[in-house]
This record gives structure tokens, sequence and C-alpha cells, in this order.
């Protein structure tokens, strides 16, 4: 497998063949498949007939669907199912003759069993005692080929901060590092922006003071999912980056105060930013969770809160929350410090690790910081994209 | 009013006093507003306190809090609440003797009353019959200053269609309108696009086949906002664009079908895009509702949906509705046909109103049409800063 005479396009190679089929049967509307492990799958009748890998339903070269889904009779039946002996699944349809084969390791993935939901990413908490600095990675192995880079996004996607030390502190680095996940995402603070001290801030980074924990951007519908940090010169005192892991902070909301993590994952807040030149607005829970109740991001920056607009009784449920979960965040048991060195570029997930910084000396030397925003979205299909030319490469040994 | 005695920043003026206080007390934690049409509103302590506009809890400048909100005493109380001869509320603090001044056009804004909700933004549904074209605005005047600019974007948030007429066919037109609006949302097909055909695609759109409605990177966290189509050059037969207003079909079938609309707001899809070089993937229901229950996005492409992974029973409610869906989507009734004319530039809500289009002769001329993405956010903070110009203008004359 794969064998050059079935029809899949090279990339079903993503679904290895870890368990064989043993048995399969139509049943009205569905084909039932037995695995060799003894597990048993149903497929519905639209569902297969729409992924049959064939030119006619798949386009060869997009690899998009090419059938008008309503081109299929309403009352489409598997009229027999059968094991070829290449180990495909063969499926001869009611109407029209058409004739489907399937990668078993292809139905495996797309099987549902009882025992299971949609696989969550990788995800390991973290706190203060976790680590003394973040994941770290050199720099100068960035070129060597792709396993620091791809190291550095695993990295990057489990712990939801990592870092990449000693870069030349040159103009373009951090874009062309960045733009090797995937397109920068701009903002109204531009392309890429240089935290500096402005006379007329529109926004508190753009000060020496302190900043509390919180995101950037939670006035989008669905605010930037990655941040990145290039220091490229720092001769100042103080200023180093305060990060806390948000999903922390929200499972054991979760765990020790229940009736506060209800109302951060219940109530539903505004948070707005109303600068000289722009409005924006979005509303959101504190705490989103996904439909199977796992933590999917956090919206939370506490001066760009708008007033809570509801009874009464909700707003003390919603301040006092919200205070619980500012606690957290300002207590050091959760805060990894983390200094700005030039040639350190520190990437994280602006909607689950929240970032602060220690108020610095301005009058005491030189601070250029540049950063930039990217997506979740563009990370995990990088991710995906190396492993698939990894495994690719191993098979090829 | 405003009152330069007062500690507010002018941009209170996009609350325009309309009902004036009558009446102001406390009542433990939070303070009680009787108002001159003879409504209550409540207003807790941490709720007024954090948003006192003077400069120790706003920035002045950045007009972000500038408090760090656990510096509030937990007890903390209006220890008395009094209406100003100016119309202005005044609250006494029980910690500290701060005092505060609020504007009742503020309060007014953020003030809870039984009978309302959120407020939804002004949208209105449409189908074939609601126009022959689509809301459409001519080119030049757009330079006219931005009437015409703010005609457009209120009727792309209104309707989720807005056409621009005899745009000159320019290198760097269709990115000048855009950017007026906020940042270029990129992809991995680029910061622009153009629509050919090509002999290697990565997606159905580059090919002269017809398109099924759709919407354009369902594989995201959150698809892209908005989508502009700048159409410089055709010659060619056919590839009218086909519009439907994905809202209206929703509410017709939560109206209509509701058993299709419980699975479509229900079921979690996955929508995935496995080309050669990148592997996104995304979950969500085909409709997605916000906590008031309003639709608030579409999420489908039919040849990006993957397998649903799920029981049978759901496989075959989910296919169902998807039909349901679909076949309003390809229903006449439901389709507002928009010829590519050169210099014309059609932008419309990519969650909201689904495209596609009729296939067009390759042969037969030249078609070239630019598109680019943008979000939401910047469409709706861009009207709200038009709409303040607008108002101080109106109240300058």
């Amino acid at each position: 497998m794969p064998d050059p005479s079935l029809p899949w396009t090279p990339d079903f190679d993503v679904y290895p063949i870890e368990v064989r089929l043993a048995g399969a049967k139509t049943d009205g509307e569905a084909v039932v498949l037995t695995w060799e492990d003894g597990r048993i799958s149903r497929h519905h009748a639209f569902c297969l007939r729409e992924n049959s890998p064939d030119p006619e339903t798949i386009h060869p070269l997009s690899r998009e669907m090419a059938l008008n889904p309503l081109d299929l009779p309403e009352d489409l039946q598997p009229q027999s199912a059968a094991i070829e002996e290449t180990g495909a699944l063969k499926v001869v349809w009611s109407h029209g003759g058409h004739v489907s084969r399937y990668h078993p390791g292809w139905l495996r993935a797309h099987a549902w069993f009882e025992d299971e939901g949609h696989a969550l990413p990788g995800v390991t908490l973290w706190a203060a005692a976790s680590f003394l600095e973040p994941p770290s990675f050199h720099g100068n192995g960035l070129s060597d080929g792709d396993e620091v880079f791809g190291n550095w996004l695993a990295a990057l996607a489990e712990f939801g901060i990592a870092r990449i030390e000693g870069l030349p502190c040159e103009d373009g680095v951090l874009e062309r590092v960045v733009t090797r996940i995937g397109p920068i995402r701009e903002t109204n603070f531009g392309r890429t922006y240089t935290l500096f001290i402005k006379d007329d801030p529109n926004s508190n980074a753009f000060t020496s003071e302190a900043l509390l924990q919180h995101m950037d951007i939670p006035t989008r519908e669905c605010p930037h999912g990655l941040q990145f940090f290039f220091c490229r010169e720092n001769t100042t005192t103080g200023g180093e980056g305060v990060f806390v892991d948000g999903y922390r902070i929200a499972e054991d909301l979760r765990e020790e105060e229940p009736e506060h993590f209800e109302a951060l994952t219940g109530l539903v807040w505004e948070f707005n930013n109303r600068a000289k030149d722009c409005d924006y607005r979005a509303h959101g829970a504190i705490i989103a969770l996904d439909d199977l109740g796992a933590v999917s991001g956090i919206r939370f920056t506490p001066w760009l809160r708008a007033p809570l607009k509801a009874p009464v009784s909700e707003q003390a449920r919603g301040y006092l929350s919200a205070r619980a979960f500012m606690r957290r965040a300002q207590d050091p048991a959760y805060q990894l410090i983390v200094p700005y060195r030039p040639g350190d570029l520190v990437g994280f997930d602006n909607r689950r690790v929240l970032h602060g910084r220690r108020a610095y000396d301005a009058e005491g030397g030189t601070r250029h910081i540049e950063g930039v925003y990217a997506d979740r979205d563009d990370l995990y299909s990088r991710l995906r994209t190396l492993q698939r030319e990894k495994r690719r490469a191993c098979e090829a040994l």
C-alpha cells in the first residue's frame, strides 16, 4: 500500500494503515465495517459517496470535491460492500452503477467509535514552577533545515510559548521567520509595529509603564492567534515580559472556583478600543469552550473591557469572576518572567498565553522591540505539512 | 453639554444625551438611577468605578484603563450618589474618598433595562426578488469625499453585498479602495490573488468550471469576513457571479424546516483543504448563532467539507440538513446574478453571502478578476468612525 492501480491521490499516505478491515456489509443507508481489532464503524451513504476518491467526485488536481452533492439522489444506498484483495473497501451504489474504492487508512481515520470524540491538539499546561525559561531554540539552527524550525513550532503549539535565541538583529528578520509559518495578520497598528514610547499613545503598550497580563486585540470577532516579539536592542532596566498560561488558569478555576468558571465561560463581555481614529468592538466570554467543553481561547484585556450591560446581579457575578481570573494572572505562582535580550524572538499564542511587562526606566537606555501577528491556522497547517514531509522522508529511507 | 469643566474626554459626544437623569441613590453594591422617562437602571460598584472618567482610572491619551482593577477593595461600595447641576452623576466611593462624575449619555448607553438585549447591527435579508442588481455606487464619486465611500460601506453591512462601478482598471486600485476600510487579510493564496486558469490548480476557483454557492476559506477558525472582486477585463462569455444571502436561507430554514435548522446550527463539521503545500482544518456549525440566537455566520463550502465523523444517525441528520441548505442555495429564487464588467468592484460578507459562478468559455476571451480579503471588524470600526465624524460635522453647523 498504496497500490498504484488504485485511484488514490498520493497524499493518502497521511492515513497509515494501522488496522485492516475484517468485514463489510450494507445496512440500508450505511456501510457497516468490522475491523481486525474487533471495532465496528458505520458510514452513511452520502458521506462515503461524496468522498469517493475518483476523478469524477474529487478533482484530481485541486483535490477538492468536483461533484454537486445535490446530483446524488436523495434515496442513494450502498448496494453492496466488500473488501478487495488489496485491502480496499469496494462499494457499488444503487444508482448509476457507480463503483467506489476506499483506502482503509482513510476509512479508519474518519470512523466514529462510541468511546472517542474529536481529537484535540496536544496541549501541556504550565505555571511558574514548570520551567525557568520558555522552551528555547538556537537561531543559528534555523538555517540548517526545518528541524529546529519544526521543533520551535511544535513547542509553540504545545506550550503556547516558545523562543528562538541569537537571531541577527537586522531589518526583515522577524518578518522572514514569521512568514515561514504563514501570512502576517495586519491590524490598524500596521503590518509590524515597534514598541516605543509615543507622545500621543493610542494604546497603553506605547508607554513605559507596567502592563498587566493581557492579550492583544480582544476587540475583534476572532482575535489574532499568534504574536511574536523580536528584541533588536535593549539597554534599559526592567521591562521583562510576564507570561501566564491562561488555559492553566482556566482549568484551575474550573476545579477550584467552579462558580467563577461558570460566570467566566457563560457571561458575554464587550471589549472595545475607541481611539481617535478607530472604534473596534467585539463580544465574547472571557473563557471560550469548544463544543466538547475544552478551553479553546481566552479573551481578556483588563483595560479594554467595556462595562457589562446586564442585570445588576449578573454585573456582580461578572466583575467578581473577572477579579478571580485576574487574581491568578497577577499571582507569581503562574508567571514566567522573560527578559528581552537582543536577538530573542518570543512567539506565543495570543488567545492562550497572556502577556504583560514590568515597568522600565525609559531614560536609562534604548529599547527596540518589534512585534507582529499571525494566526493559529497557519501554525497548525505548517506543523501538519512538516509532519507529512517527515513521514515521507522516513519511509523513503 | 459637554461642560468643559467636566473631566470627560471629547469623544463622549458619541453618547448624545437623549434622556436626562431624574434621581440617583445607592443600594449597597450598586447605584440605582431613575431616568426622566421613568425607567430604572442599576450599575454595579465595580462597573462604575472602573469606568470613572478621571485620568487616574482612564489613561487620558490612550483612553484605555490605567487602573489595576485588583487595587480596588473587594468590598467597594458607592457611599453616595447624586445628580449635579450639570446633569452629571456624582458618586463618592467608600474607600479613599475617590469621587467620580459620569456623563448621563454614557450611563444611558451602558444601562441595562429588562426589555432590551444587546443591540444587533441592522441587517436586511434579501432574495432574488429583492433587487435586480446589488446596491451600487459610482466609482467617480469615491474621490469626492467620504459620502459615497460611507454609503457603499453601509450597504455592505446591511445587505452583505455592495458594488462600486466604473473604477479605473489599473494596478493598485483594488488595494487602495480596500485598505481605506482596514488592513488586507492575507491567506496562503497571497496578499491579493487573480482568478485565472491554473494548470495545477490548488483550488477549484482556478478553473473555468461553474462553482456552486460557497464561501472562501471555511478552513480557518474565523474565516475572513469580507471579500472583494475587482474586474479589470472580461471578454469571455458566461462566468457571472451567483450570490445568495445565507442569512435569509438560514431564517427561512428556521421557519420552514426547523429540524434541518437545528441540525445545521448544532452539528459541528470539519472543513479542510489538503493541497500539496498546506493542510488547513477548522470546525464549526454550518449556521452559527450568537449568544442571543441570532445568525452570526455561515460556514459552508460543499467541496471542502470533511466527512462527518459521528454516529450514523448523526451522519444522516447532518447530510440531509446540508442538502436542505444547498437546495435553497442552488434555487434561483434566492440568487442574485451579477455580471463582471470592467471597472466593477463587488464587496461581500464572506460569512453571510455565499458566492458562486456560472461556467465560462475559457477560449472565448480574457477574464481578469482580482480578489482580496479583509475582516468585518474593520468595516464596522470604519462605519462607526464615519458616523462619529458625520455627527460632529452636523453639530458644528
